[in-house]
């Protein structure tokens, strides 16, 4: 599976403000005072549960930003599944900062992880049909790029990252200048050529309209597979089609099978479990 | 219920980058075609499901860096339960700026909406005993002042804001300095006079040393409510109890009813789904 | 002509910054010893030459940012022509801010409108051909926002704002992974279904290639009128086509009338110069 | 010639804002779409026209900050003057940073270079006199530093950096004090002793007014060589004398045997066109 | 001693800014000008006076952020104390950036180690008694942190680091509410069970009231040594007891002799002078 | 006396960070515990000693940025002597936000008012000779701006204000290039028309070398009285003579009757004291 890494450039200002709302003024008072400085260990990242990693090069960031002396050397790459009691990574260095990370490392990794398996839930449900799983806009404030990483980690793929990609034209925007034509034509042209069009449509009555302005993908909002089904003919490939509302791995296979391109999915982002992972101290 | 607002200087850096991120450099794209820059419109935030409503204050802000013509008027305070249905507030102003802002808004408002859901429902389940229900670090990067403030708002406690403001002595802590007695000397002697120190212990066994040596709390990790019981009646009030592990609406009355001080619970700020809240277009 | 105001979020960051980078730890030594804090003043923003003007939103806020006390009153909107001599806008408020900000003001105000001035010039020279101008990628460090907007004031639309909006295709990454064929379809499964795939041909021989790839739009770049003529007859319609090279106002006319439906100019944002204007005090 | 770098610190926050406003929450699409991982690459930096180069330490931290990986070994220095086909350095490393990384190094280095072109040319036109080349406050918002520096790097000299490093009165400051005397006693009086006075004049009946109140330089704006020449000998090396107003190549000349000390010119920071430079992939 | 360094993340923050505060747009202008790009230099950083050091690691990073090839060698670390002429590091690298950082690096050594010995002098006079010496939250802006650190670097230790992690109840807080009692439940109640409250009472007559409310400490303010040791023998030990207003050195002694368990002192953060440390060229 | 308010905007970013130091995450626990909402109140910035303000508007902006219904209404303005008791500023609003605000605004004010009223000492004691009080770069991390602005409402004049305003040649500079006038000789040719150029003296003897050369300033650094006085004979208005080196009000005198120009002081900066000024509560 394609998995770029991130540029550390784009997470390294949140890496540092989240280390710094944990540290406060005060810093580790624990550690500070409990741990001898000159202390080494030897930890290892590990699964309690199986699932899909996500996030180490962001969990390395954390420790190497309160110590440069600490590395992490993964055992397997984000995007990898991993079984409970998998070891991750090995995390070596400086006790004091090893603790002093550990818990911005894991929130990040334990979150980013949980997104991906989640993810891979619902991909491995649709498996065998021609169907993509896209995660949303609807993402944690301040985490949209590293959320959708995760959704890439699970094999998904990402739906517009802003208001700035493409367009997506609502029932509001629909209600608001009177019928989708317009709606369409007026996006038409006010955007760059490199930028598609597309609208959610709440009946399909709606998808002659939509097609005949030159939509390049139709959103099938919350109708059964069936009535999606009908959808997906109606449209006979003229647009991308796109299916969304509540879907889980239980009922996306349905939907797949009515024939959708895409399958989109806000709990992905918005309200996912963290996959369980621990920081074992191994010796030191 | 006291729940004094976050001053807006703590939670305004955040809603500009979060507002940033979803516009990009080329800013809304569907809404500057579609949208009159004319047209005004009255909208209602609409709870979608039955919950506790943390977040106004925030979401106010997002509307108004984009467009300080708009306002959003409460219906609910934080902290209020609203019915599936209920109108929480109305967003009036130009609106260009009400859809441009409402995503952002709405990520906000229905993931603190949705801490604050699952707290109440925690705090609910204890009803009756003398336990608090309180969260922990593990919060989404970024975004532990506005998450624990939705605990607050369900009717929760807080515990530690960072590794700055207790003592926290884990297992780790233990093993490395060799025993709990000198762990708590030396944050003892270590930390200022206003700071207390919590031990975890994960066996009944460590209570005595925990306890001679001068605890304030004593987090019992991971046991059977029987055993918890047993633990707090050893401690018999010299220390405060608190309980961890996996803690549920479903097993905390049991908890609850060993007696313990506070039940932690990492999965309110870093597991909980969304409060289902919309923004429903009422004219402009 | 539809222009959307930006949202002052987006360029406030950088008109602080800019202030800041003027005034240094010591301030506006000259004013400040010089003028009365008391006295008012009226100043008119004034056309030095004809041209369009862009940046108003800005330079209010620059001149807001110094002293809340200053107002802006516009007499043209941005994407208006103007003559040299036009008052374009009143400033008016205490004359130690209108002072201290004016440079900035203008700074902003000069580089925007001379870029709309510039792509005005070129989009008058296309008039009656069915062909955008649209800038690039090759933009000044910081300012993309704004010189994007810019173009869209002087009638011109928008290429790539971004390495993250579409896909561009260019010779190196044709090199390295040895083909066109194969450097489309990973794009194609990489990418969200809402992203267009543009491809860089130096040579009509690869355009065949391009289209049964199933490339969105076909980049004829540095090519003569004639070559692009054949060019855009190959296509036919397939894709859209998108001509670059060094273009200007004088050889234009000939490109588009070649029948491209996009003529990208990189000079517009890289080395155009500023549109004259001076702010003239009236009274005070 | 004497060209010392500028600490990296004084330009690290503006090239890590300008590769995020390329990278956006997506990155870099099409390359990570494309290029393998692990491939490395040799390109060089090409000069397609001949000029000075200005900017090679910025364009380097632009590839650094994307991927520490890739290295720029220059081989002519900032400052240098450059025929066509030149290479200017080696850039090496993982291809994908490289591609990644480019356009915004590219931007940085092109408009620098431009800029420091520009003023070498106009130096060489008044070589002979004991005239230097100054820029002014008229800059591109946030990045002063760096144009101040391109300047340097063309063999000019550099005006005022801002509002805060010395006293320049204007026709709007005297007009408010109502006359040159006070306006320079008042600025005397105020400003540390380490800060020089210069006044603008538009009229050498001006000239003796600014001398007696002990102006440390006159700036004489939009006049004639010839008129010039009178100025220039009315001041009879009194105070320094200085040239403004649209000057070129072509007229600086002229402008220099009247004899004036600096020829200031906005049009370098404002208004210069970049020199042509390219990346060209050389093997990887 | 105990003494865990910062980590660098919760100051490089500030050190940038105040590099950058030094700089300006322009830099160094007098370095650059003189000092020959190849020189390298061997300086010491010598203490002119006795005293106790604090800021070294501070220190050595404004100098790395300058030019990463300086090295600063300790000869002393934070916390010890020097006599005047000793050399308490080695500071080697390239001279320009030796000296255009050593204003900064020094701003913040003086001012941190003038902070560890004013500490120390009291601590120092109090030694033999019980009672620790801490700083208050009367800090300089932007460095509270890092005063905080020298004062333990003085052998002294801290009070609250701001309003977040403790309870002080004052005079105000007790008239608003009508009463210590309420004041102390409503506090209680409130916060997290890690928080401990103390009380600031102006008259003896208080205190039975904050022991029954069950207060963790008593702040006497302002009393003399008599009447707090009459303040200590009420307590009884039921809670920890502070004093403050306006101690010094010569005074603590007979406050310490009262039998209060800390002294705060708020002008070891606000009104202490320097340490004279200087750079001593040694070669180059 | 002319005293020009510094631009909010060149204070602002170190209020916010002040503000947000001393609330952490968890905020104000003490007032938001036990100060109802509704409640409002009158409070007096009071002074405690007599002394000279300076800083209002700094804390108007903490008030203002916890609560914008907060208002300061000055009772004396920056730069006035007042008498201890007196009152300088009535602030009136919320009294949750002006409890909370309170530290921040007097660490500021009392800080800055401290500066303020040393330098008005030492001004006082040089009055009937024509000698300004100047400041140097020994000033506080991050407060430069502030504290060069309340030693001109103290009376005092500022030196430079960074590295970058004026070139001060000490003695490595010349022990590195080998001499005084080269090392004057370089910097008028590097730097900039405007800049003035002050060389450190430390023997009479170098003085003529100095003249010589060019220099406009002559730093007499650590003489005595009698020596001075020689120097500034010997220089005899060829060049400002400045004095250096531990003066106080005390030493002051007998430094300005042997007739420099100016007396820079470092501790007025960086080791001055707080004026006690504190906030009384007058109704609520």
């Amino acid at each position: 599976m394609l998995l770029p890494p991130l540029p550390r450039i784009m997470f390294e200002p949140l890496v540092r403000t989240t280390l710094l709302e944990d540290l406060g003024q005060a810093g580790d008072l624990t550690t500070d005072a409990i741990v001898p400085p000159a202390l080494r260990t030897v930890t290892a990242l590990v699964a309690r549960q199986k699932g899909v990693i996500a996030g180490l090069d962001v969990a390395a960031l954390a420790f190497e930003l309160i110590d440069p002396a600490i590395t992490l050397e993964p055992a397997h790459a984000d995007g990898s599944a991993v079984a409970a009691g998998d070891v991750i990574a090995l995390v070596r260095g400086p006790a004091r900062g090893v603790l002093t990370a550990e818990r911005t490392a894991l929130n990040f990794l334990c979150h980013l992880s949980g997104i991906a398996t989640a993810t891979a839930s619902v991909v491995a449900a649709v498996r065998g049909h021609d169907t993509r799983i896209v995660c949303t806009r609807k993402t944690m404030p301040g985490l949209r790029a590293l959320q959708k990483y995760a959704v890439r980690a699970g094999g998904g793929s990402n739906h517009r990252f802003g208001l700035d990609d493409a367009v997506l034209i609502k029932d509001n925007h629909i209600a608001i200048i009177g019928g989708i034509r317009p709606a369409i034509e007026r996006a038409r042209m006010a955007v760059g050529h490199l930028v598609k069009i597309e609208v959610e449509v709440d009946d399909l009555a709606q998808i002659d309209e939509v097609l005949a302005a030159g939509a390049d993908a139709v959103l099938l909002d919350n109708m059964s597979p069936e009535t999606m089904a009908r959808g997906v003919a109606m449209i006979a490939g003229r647009a991308l089609t796109e299916a969304s509302g509540g879907i889980t791995p239980a009922t996306a296979p349905a939907i797949a099978a009515a024939g959708v391109d895409l399958i989109s999915i806000g709990w992905l982002t918005h309200s996912v479990g963290v996959l369980d992972i621990g920081l074992d101290h191994r010796a030191g």
